[in-house]
């Protein structure tokens, strides 16, 4: 399905829309009580969360519920300038998370308009890791128009030194150390090895070879883009560290332009707290970079002035859930904020586990997780029928 | 003072920074459980708001309390492109609501990190009419920046069809009828006269000479545009029809471009439940006029979208004030909505009176319903320094 929202919400300037696109399941659905559970789409195409996101699925009938996927702009199909969506930052200028939540409210408003039915309904957001900072944000922004939110493993303090910018990687650490014992230590000791092993053309060679590379090792900066790509696998190694098997992987550095914005997320390494050679975390460098390649300036304070870093007990109803083995929980909420805004931690739980579809292999903790979840969501429910409605 | 926000805070090609104004005072001010009130500026030179908004220092003292005037972009010296700001839609494309109260966000923590002792300090918002709306606003959308807001005279129903676009000329034509015996009959038949004289040149030569018109009448166009004119002096009548003489006046249409864009307020007259001649409201014919003058389309239901229409329950610490003099109350908010966001009705009171300084012609009712004011901002205070503070 398609909605045209504005391409730009806040300026009047550029009149044009594109098409959104959405996806829409209704087979549970009850107009009688029921409700409408809203993914808010991250980046990637909406198809592949709406096959990723199995919970949805899963407590469809329980709460009556229409299911909507909803597309971020500038993935997917929902693409504002069709192929030059991304040739420059003039055509990048609308990729921000305001103007994907503003998409979000327009469509909400359509479903309403069009659907009979939705419009006397309580719509739930939902989504996982940036998805879920969508989510949290959407009804902090938003609360007119969702109910309460579900954001699964999102890292909405990852920002400026909200957090030590440390505490990402020490997760992936932990996770190697107790996934068995010399883990951790054996990779840590690898970095020294390969700078050793690589420090004439003999070693550069043999390396090339034992690792079955395509194209052999050169010169230091070969060696460093190695590295790069070793540790990027053990990250996503802890991050989809799910108890079976899944396709279910994504690149760490998923926003190219937009981590040149206003997502940008320090991260240092000290070779102590981690498994990795120290990286000290270089705003100006990093700054310096994206200018080079994309000709804007990151603003990395905006998004605390926008969505409140941790001043963010005046929301309601937002469920933040973490699983300790996910190195993103280092930066979401993993404690209660006030009754009304609830962390729930999955000891066993990798990057929103929660949000996959029941599965054996599942640990009671995520188990125990989805039935609070789905708690919560009723109570919502029940409070939406219960208060007076306005048409507005 | 002055401080350099982003001309554009919602995308990222445009990097550039303006100067926007900002008043301080501080005699009054105390670092040891202080309070600072920030008047969120509205379509004006700031000067004049400060001027006009002797509440803020006649309880200065009583809240030691610092205060803030903060200038709306595109008004007063605070102009995005120098002398070209208003050139044409693509240098007027800034002027919206979002980007205003982003520029408050940004210039609170910007008074939070200069002024030693202001970071630990509630910040309250303030504002009358357009600039009531957006301290209500600012509240909704950035409660982790300010306290609370009392936003007087502020008309935030006053789009789409949330109240009848016939309410605002109703009340005008309820002050006429209060202030004397056949007074807004008078006013009614006057249209009428008004159209029967100018009937042929006779009549709009001695219309001419008898109301000393700098210009003659002369055709049909001309004497609708007289009958326009004498309308708005009848409504800025009512609206400052304050208790004492003051020089407050502001023509209707404050927002040429801006109403235009977000800011579409119906209105209409039926001249059966008021005293002017009828007029429906025609959003089409409105749209068609905006494009022809400035390019623009607008956007009717996009204000309902961003801030809630009458769904704004799930806020808090909000003041609606509305004089019962004033035609803007038809759009406010004058019942409590819960027992946070509150309404103050002045019986006596035209357009946001209660912001004006004490004067001894002041009415008991605005009396009570400043000290009622006061009472709520001491106790936002007092909740601020009770709660555990975090940084960010």
């Amino acid at each position: 399905m398609g909605k045209h929202p504005w391409i730009d919400h806040f300026g009047f300037k550029n009149d044009k829309t594109f098409n959104q696109r959405y996806l829409i399941a209704d087979q549970h659905w009850r107009k009688e009580g029921g409700s409408i559970l809203f993914y808010t789409g991250n980046e990637g195409d909406i198809i592949w969360f709406c096959n990723n996101t199995g919970f949805m699925w899963d407590v469809a009938e329980e709460l009556k519920a229409m299911l909507v996927f909803a597309e971020h702009r500038y993935y997917g199909q929902s693409l504002p300038f069709g192929a030059d969506s991304f040739r420059d930052s003039r055509h990048l200028n609308f990729l921000t998370s305001e103007q994907a939540l503003a998409d979000f409210a327009e469509l909400i408003k359509h479903l309403k308009r069009t659907i009979p039915g939705a419009e006397n309904q309580p719509f739930i957001a939902l989504g996982g890791s940036y998805g879920g900072m969508l989510a949290a944000w959407f009804r902090m922004k938003y609360p007119h128009i969702v109910v309460g939110a579900l954001a699964a493993s999102a890292p909405i303090w990852q920002f400026e030194d909200i957090v030590p910018c440390g505490v990402f990687m020490k997760i992936v650490t932990t996770d190697f150390k107790r996934s068995g014992p010399n883990c951790s230590e054996s990779i840590q000791r690898s970095w020294d090895a390969i700078n050793r092993l690589t420090r004439n053309g003999t070693g550069l060679d043999w390396l090339s070879e034992a690792l079955h590379l395509c194209t052999p090792l050169k010169n230091a900066h070969d060696v460093q883009h190695l590295k790069d790509w070793i540790s990027e696998t053990w990250v996503n190694l802890a991050m989809v560290d799910y108890p079976y098997e899944s396709n279910f992987l994504q690149p760490l550095p998923a926003w190219p332009i937009k981590a040149c914005t206003e997502i940008v997320m320090p991260f240092c390494t000290n070779g102590i707290d981690d498994m990795f050679e120290p990286h000290p975390w270089d705003l100006k460098a990093f700054s310096d970079e994206c200018f080079k390649q994309w000709g804007v300036k990151p603003r990395p304070s905006w998004i605390s002035s926008m969505y409140g870093g941790k001043n963010i007990s005046s929301h309601t109803n937002i469920i933040f859930s973490n699983g300790d083995l996910d190195p993103w929980s280092g930066g979401g909420v993993t404690k209660n904020i006030t009754n009304t805004l609830v962390a729930i931690i999955i000891p066993e739980g990798a990057h929103h586990l929660d949000l996959r579809a029941n599965n054996a292999f599942d640990p009671m903790t995520v188990l125990l997780a989805r039935s609070l979840e789905v708690k919560y969501m009723k109570q919502w429910i029940r409070d939406f029928y219960a208060s007076p409605r306005k048409k507005h």
